[in-house]
């Protein structure tokens, strides 16, 4: 067991290093720009999954989060959370643990864009003896879940209103389509779509005599990016807290707001293959390889130094195997003498939701350099 | 807590379904095949990950294991396993934790090669009161880590036979490249790569008066095909155990000797975008696309019914977001009516090894289809 502080060089590789100075100022700056904009705060929290960051993160707003899978619920809950947006299509099996967490205390909110799932809801909510909270889910260009037909989306409304152990709050979106940047006029145009879009069908359904309580929109390039979050009433980003290569190549951070990489172990060197191997492969980095929609030789990843400092090769992760990692160089040859068996270097991820979720929690490294504490996660469903 | 026995339909998801007879078949037929061709089966277990697998993986050979973690070296010595080849080249900060594994009694194998390093491992092993027992990695044309040089492996084995520290134990590779297939001459040809590599290597080595005690190879593809391992000790397949479509792909396997899939729940339906929404994302089925080399439309995997017949309009997951899979069909439309909100189906996998990485372990599943119990996996590192 690790016990601390203790010195970088001490850890078990490969693990995350979590940079707190900037994943306090990455929460910070976004709370303000929320704060600033006149519009709520309710972070996303599946990027992280950890009680750490909630509590940083959700500083100065009204502490409410946003989850992705019923053991994020189930955790955040017990950990004192009382305002959880569940935001993936309610399916009745799924009551049996929301029902428990809404016992505990916790508000719970839920999404569907499914008329004909009500009354299902409705009678299994009377059942486990709950008022369900229900969010109609809005299509605002995504084309994932969600509606984009106001009068379907008032159907909806109406079905959940008129039910009687279901609450209607209000609509929600997630403006997938702002991933596609990276051009700034681009993100901030999804984002004015992904606010007119939901004010006008929270009007459409207000006029109806219903009230939104609720109209929520959300990504990190939207919430970065929009001018004006009139009408909302909250954003809900989520990756902004950590930043990573994807975020920086679609300029909503600088490499330096980057709070968590990779620290991995040079394990061999190759030279007939010209590549260093590290014990960060596949598992340890995902295969997601987003980053390379807007980034030269991104691999499954930019190195950095312990400290974080690009490495001045501009070495990059290759290839990966399920534990292996294989270090090449954009520029040329790669040098096995700058990185000796045994060094330890990081890797800047491409997409931290993934690279984040192999790991059970994050070494948190201070402004000196020294490993402070461990912040466990909560991984699985 | 789900009580077992109990039904598919009472299992939450995204969760691992294990067929339990396929996994006997896939394991007692590698078995089988190596006993008959006269080398050991050291299994990795890098794919599973799990004590219950590895007993009936090694049924009927010696009980020695290959892992990839120092995580999974521990829990498997801790679960009895008495011989264990941890195959990523060693450094000397992990040994550490290889020193308490093979205090409590477990043989540990450790690979290298590097000259360089067999100094510093000596003094260390010395440091920490162990000997430690050393075998030469070996590239046949993986290109990933291992010489091929019969000099240079001659030098490293040299180096560690005259360290007091130490023990020279034999040589090993993995033909990485036989994932390139799918042609089975290709397989077969690298399979006879691999054999006549290792045992030249080892003939050399051994006419210098070193005795490789372990002449060690292997890959599920290379194993499944290989023609003769004469002059191996034993192979070292993992992936054989769970199939996938991968293997499938290169013709390893049937698809009716999957044995592990993702059970997954329809959560919406959008008919806009002509897609079904399940609650199995890019964190439940892993981002790798191994398989689309050999197969079409394989997208994040194969959709089947939850008894494993492949869904008849051929359904699979074209698109994930980290909670979301996006079904397609290949062939036009989709039919929201087949797959109602609520309903359950399963996702092939393209890669087992990543797939399974997400979950702490696996609902086990007879042939009745009642699930009989709940088997563990060791994540991490």
């Amino acid at each position: 067991m690790t016990t601390f502080p203790c010195s970088i060089q001490d850890l078990p590789t490969p693990c995350l290093l979590l940079r707190r100075s900037r994943l306090v100022a990455n929460c910070r700056k976004m709370a303000a720009r929320m704060a600033e904009k006149g519009v709520g705060l309710r972070p996303h929290l599946k990027t992280a999954k950890s009680i750490d960051v909630a509590r940083i993160a959700t500083a100065g707003h009204s502490g409410a989060i946003t989850v992705s899978t019923l053991a994020e619920l189930e955790y955040f809950a017990k950990h004192g959370v009382d305002d959880i947006l569940y935001a993936v299509g309610i399916i009745p099996h799924k009551l049996n643990r929301i029902a428990e967490v809404a016992r505990s205390g916790t508000k719970v909110l839920c999404i569907t864009d499914s008329a004909s799932l009500i009354p299902v809801l409705n009678a299994k909510a009377d059942a486990l003896g709950i008022t369900l909270n229900l969010m109609v889910e809005i299509d605002v260009g995504g084309l994932r879940g969600g509606l984009s037909d106001d009068d379907e989306v008032l159907a909806v409304a109406r079905e959940i209103s008129e039910a009687d152990h279901l609450s209607f709050m209000g609509v929600m979106t997630h403006a997938g389509q702002s991933y596609a940047g990276p051009d700034l006029d681009h993100i901030e145009s999804v984002a004015e779509d992904e606010r007119q879009g939901l004010v006008s069908i929270a009007k459409h359904v207000e006029q109806q005599g219903l009230v939104c309580q609720i109209v929520s929109g959300g990504s990190t390039p939207t919430a970065t990016h929009g001018k004006t979050f009139e009408g909302l009433t909250e954003m809900r980003p989520g990756v902004y807290t950590f930043q990573d290569l994807d975020q920086y190549g679609l300029q909503s951070c600088g490499l330096d707001d980057i709070v968590v990489s990779v620290l991995t172990s040079i394990v061999g060197h190759n030279p007939r293959a010209d590549r260093i191997l590290t014990d960060a492969g596949g598992l340890a980095l995902s295969k997601d390889l987003a980053a390379k929609k807007f980034l030269d030789h991104t691999g499954y990843g930019w190195i950095a130094d312990t400290d974080g400092n690009l490495n001045e090769d501009r070495l990059y992760v290759a290839e990966v195997h399920q534990e292996h990692g294989l270090l090449a160089s954009p520029n040329g040859s790669v040098d096995p003498e700058k990185l000796p068996i045994g060094s330890l270097i990081t890797v800047l991820p491409n997409h931290i939701c993934m690279t984040a979720a192999a790991y059970d929690g994050y070494y948190v490294v201070e402004e000196d350099g020294r490993v402070s504490e461990f912040w466990p996660r909560v991984n699985g469903w």
